[in-house]
C-alpha cells in the first residue's frame, strides 16, 4: 500500500539543482570569508535546554524544539504534568541561531582561541514557527563574529569580508545600512522618552519603512510620548543623507558614535555604506554598531549584524568584546540563478541495453580522469526527454557509446540544448 | 559568576584545525561523487517519528532522540504518562541514518527524478549511543546510493565512486571485501540451518574474525545446530583466496552469486577486491552484494554498503531495485592529516596598537585580491608566541606592518616554522 510522504511541516527537502546551487553559495561564502581570514568552527546542533532557554535569544527561546529526555518512565512524565514544567521532559534543543551556541563555545575553548578570535559559522538552525511563504523551520545562518577586538577593525573585517562574499556571489548593487545604539539612545533622549518605553518605541522607530512618519508619531504618540518635534526630526533624518549631515550635524548626535561610522566609512572606500539613524535591528542585545545588508530591488534585508560587547561574556562572567554579522543565506541563494560553472565540463553518455558494463565504466573512468562530470544513461524509447532532463540536471554535452566504441576518442559529443 | 560549559554529551566542537580537515575532506569527497555523475540532495534533519519507528532503521530505530510536540498541554503529558505511550508526545525525531530519510525522498519526489537516480547525501546523524571512544551522538555520514537500476552497473558505479574519493583523500592500500547475501543463504543450506536461525547464525559468522573458527563452531553449536563439517568449510574458505576458489568453487556457493562477483572484478581492474565468502554486514535488509572498506594498518572497516532491493519500495508500495556505499567519515577522517594546500596562500600581518585601520584594511584587501589567506594580528608582548599560533592556524608567512608601511610591495614576508 502506497503511503502519502512529505518532509515534516515548515521543512525543505532540495533536489539535485537546488542543492547544488546551495552548495555553491556555501562554497563561495565560505572561502570569501576564509581568505579574510576567518576560521571556521563547528558545534553540536543540540544544546542544553537550560543554555538554550538562558534569556539570550530573546522571543527565538520560544521558538526552540525540544528534545525529549531518553529513559523516561511514566512516573517522570507523570511528575511533570502534575507540576505543569513540561520543558523538565527535556534536556535538549535544537539550537534557534548561532550566536547562543558561538557563547557557550567560546566559554568552552576560550584558552584554546587566539586573543582575537574570527569565527565562520555555516550551519542550519531550527525555529518553530508558524510556516508561511519563505519562512522555514530549518533555515541555514552564515555568520562571521569577531571576539575580543573592542575596536572598530572589528566592523571593518567583518563588513569587508561580508561584501566580498556578495561581490563573489556576483549579487551586485548592495549596500550596507549602519547606525549606532548610541545614536538611537541619543534620539530617545532628544525626545525625552523615558527608559521603561525605549524597547517599545525603538520598535515603533523600526516600522518607519512600513507605517511612514506619521505613524510611527501616532504609535509614538499611543505610548503616552510627547510627540511634539518627532515628525520635524524624523522628516529631517529622512532628507538628510550621510553627506548632508556630515556638517551640520543636528546636536543630540552621539558625536562620538558618528564619528566612528565616519572614519568606517573613510576606512571602506570599495564599499556602500549608507548611514541610516533609524535603523534598529530587533535583537536586545546590541550595545554598539548596527548594520543591515539592502538591495535597491528588495523590500527587505539580506543580512546583518552589530556590536554586542556585553553578551559573549555572559557564560564566562567577565565582558568580552564582540561584533558578528549574519548573512541570510536563505534569501540569497533565492536570488542566485544555477551555477553554471560545471555545464561545460559535464557530459551524458548514453548506452544501449545489454551494453557490457566493465567497457562503460572504463570510458566512464577515462573521462572523469580528465576532470569531466559523467553521467551514465541508459537510452530509453523517449531519448529526447533523456536528453532534456540531462540538460536541465546541469550536463552540457552528450554522446552515444556504439557497439563499437572502445575508445573515448570515438566518442561524438553534441551539445544539449540548454 | 562563571558557568562550566560543555557541549551535550557525546557531542563534539570542532575547533579550527579540525573544521578545516573536514571541510577539506568532505570538499574532496563532494567533488569525487559529483564526477562521477551523482547528483546531492538534502533532506531536512528531523523525520516524522512514525517514519522513523517504521522497522527499516533495526536496531537504530531505538537510539532516535524524540522531538517533542509543540503546544503540548499538562492533560496530554497526564495522558500519555496514563497509556504508558511516552513517543505521543514526540511527533518527530531527529534521523539516525541517511537511508530511511532517502526512501521517503524517493518516495516524495520520484517522478521529478531520473529513471535511474544516482543520490550522494553528505550530512550529520545522531543517535543517542551510550558514549564511548570513537562513538559519537552526532556524526557524518557520506552516502551515494544508485536506485532504479537492477544491474551490476550500479555495483560498479558505486564501487569506482568510492575508491575514486578514496584516493582524492590520499587514502592508500584500501581494499574493498565483497560477497553476496546468496552466497551466505547458500553457505547456511549447506550447513542445514533452518530459516528461524538464521539472523543468528548470520551474526556468529560475523564474528569469524574476533573468535576464530573454533569461536563460530562453538556459537552455533549452542544455537542447538549440528556443526560437524563447519569448522571444515570454515578454514577452507579461509585458506581459499579468490584466485584459488574460482576454479573449483565449492558445490554449495550460489553459482550466479558467485559469477557476478567474478563479474565485477573483472569489470574494476583498478579497484583491489577481496571476495569474502563470510563478510555478513549487520543490516538485514540487504539482499545481494555486501561490501566494506578495509585498510591493512586497521582492525575495522572505513565503510560498506550492499544491495537492499525491497526496502526503497516500501514507502511507495512496488518494488524498486537499489544499491549503496557508505563512507565512514568519522574514522576517515581520523586518519588525514591537516590539509596542507592552503599554508603557502596564507600569510599573518602582525600591527602595533595605534595603527589606522583603514591602511590595515587596505593592505589586507589588496592580499586578499591576489589570492591570499590574510590574518591581521596585533603585537602581543609575547610575539614568538603569537607566530608559532598562527603557524599552528595553517599559516605559513608573516609580515610586520611598520609605521611607514603603505603599500604591499614594502611587506617583508617571511616563513612561519611549520
Amino acid at each position: 500500500m502506497a503511503t502519502p510522504v512529505t518532509p515534516p511541516r515548515g521543512m525543505r527537502d532540495f533536489l539535485p539543482a537546488d542543492k547544488a546551487s546551495r552548495e555553491h553559495a556555501l562554497a563561495v561564502i565560505r572561502h570569501s570569508f576564509t581568505a579574510h581570514g576567518f576560521d571556521e568552527i563547528e558545534t553540536p546542533v543540540m544544546e542544553d535546554s537550560a543554555r538554550l532557554h538562558s534569556g539570550l535569544g530573546g522571543d527565538n527561546e520560544k521558538l526552540a524544539f525540544a528534545v525529549m529526555k531518553r529513559g523516561l518512565k511514566p512516573t517522570d512524565v507523570a511528575a511533570a504534568a502534575e507540576s505543569g514544567d513540561l520543558l523538565a521532559l527535556a534536556d535538549l534543543g535544537l539550537r534557534f541561531d548561532l550566536t547562543v551556541p558561538l557563547a557557550r563555545f567560546y566559554a568552552t575553548h576560550r584558552s584554546e582561541l587566539p586573543t582575537v578570535f574570527r569565527s565562520i559559522q555555516i550551519a542550519p538552525v531550527w525555529r518553530a514557527e508558524r510556516p508561511q511563504k519563505g519562512r522555514y523551520r530549518q533555515f541555514v545562518q552564515c555568520d562571521i563574529d569577531i571576539i575580543g577586538e573592542a575596536g572598530m577593525l572589528a566592523e571593518i573585517e567583518l563588513i569587508t569580508a561580508t561584501s566580498a562574499a556578495l561581490d563573489a556571489l556576483g549579487l551586485t548593487g548592495c549596500s550596507i545600512r549602519i547606525n549606532d545604539r548610541r545614536i538611537l539612545a541619543a534620539l530617545l533622549a532628544h525626545w525625552n522618552v523615558p527608559a521603561d518605553l525605549s524597547e517599545r518605541a525603538l520598535i515603533t522607530i523600526d516600522k518607519l519603512d512600513k507605517i511612514g512618519v506619521d505613524g510611527v508619531v501616532a504609535e509614538l504618540g499611543s505610548l503616552g510620548l510627547v510627540t511634539a518635534g518627532i515628525a520635524e526630526t524624523l522628516t529631517a533624518l529622512g532628507d538628510a543623507g550621510w553627506d548632508a549631515a556630515e556638517p551640520v550635524a543636528p546636536a543630540w548626535l552621539d558625536q562620538d558614535a558618528y564619528g566612528d561610522l565616519l572614519a568606517l566609512r573613510a576606512a571602506m572606500p570599495g564599499v556602500r555604506l549608507d548611514f541610516d539613524p533609524t535603523l534598529v535591528r530587533g535583537m536586545g542585545y546590541y550595545t554598539g554598531t548596527i548594520f543591515e545588508i539592502s538591495h535597491p530591488t528588495l523590500g527587505y534585508s539580506l543580512g546583518g549584524g552589530g556590536r554586542y560587547d556585553g553578551m559573549i561574556g555572559r557564560f564566562l562572567g567577565t565582558d568580552v568584546p564582540a561584533c558578528g554579522f549574519s548573512i541570510g543565506f536563505e534569501r540569497i541563494v533565492d536570488l542566485l540563478g544555477a551555477d553554471a560553472a560545471s555545464v561545460e565540463t559535464s557530459v551524458v553518455l548514453v548506452y544501449d541495453k545489454g551494453t557490457d558494463p566493465a567497457r562503460l565504466v572504463a570510458l566512464k573512468q577515462t573521462l572523469v580522469a580528465e576532470g569531466l562530470r559523467v553521467r551514465l544513461e541508459q537510452r530509453t524509447k523517449n531519448v529526447k526527454a533523456l536528453l532534456e532532463r540531462a540538460a536541465a540536471g546541469g550536463y552540457g554535452r552528450y554522446a552515444f557509446v556504439a557497439a563499437a566504441t572502445e575508445d573515448v576518442a570515438a566518442l561524438d559529443f553534441r551539445p544539449l540544448a540548454g
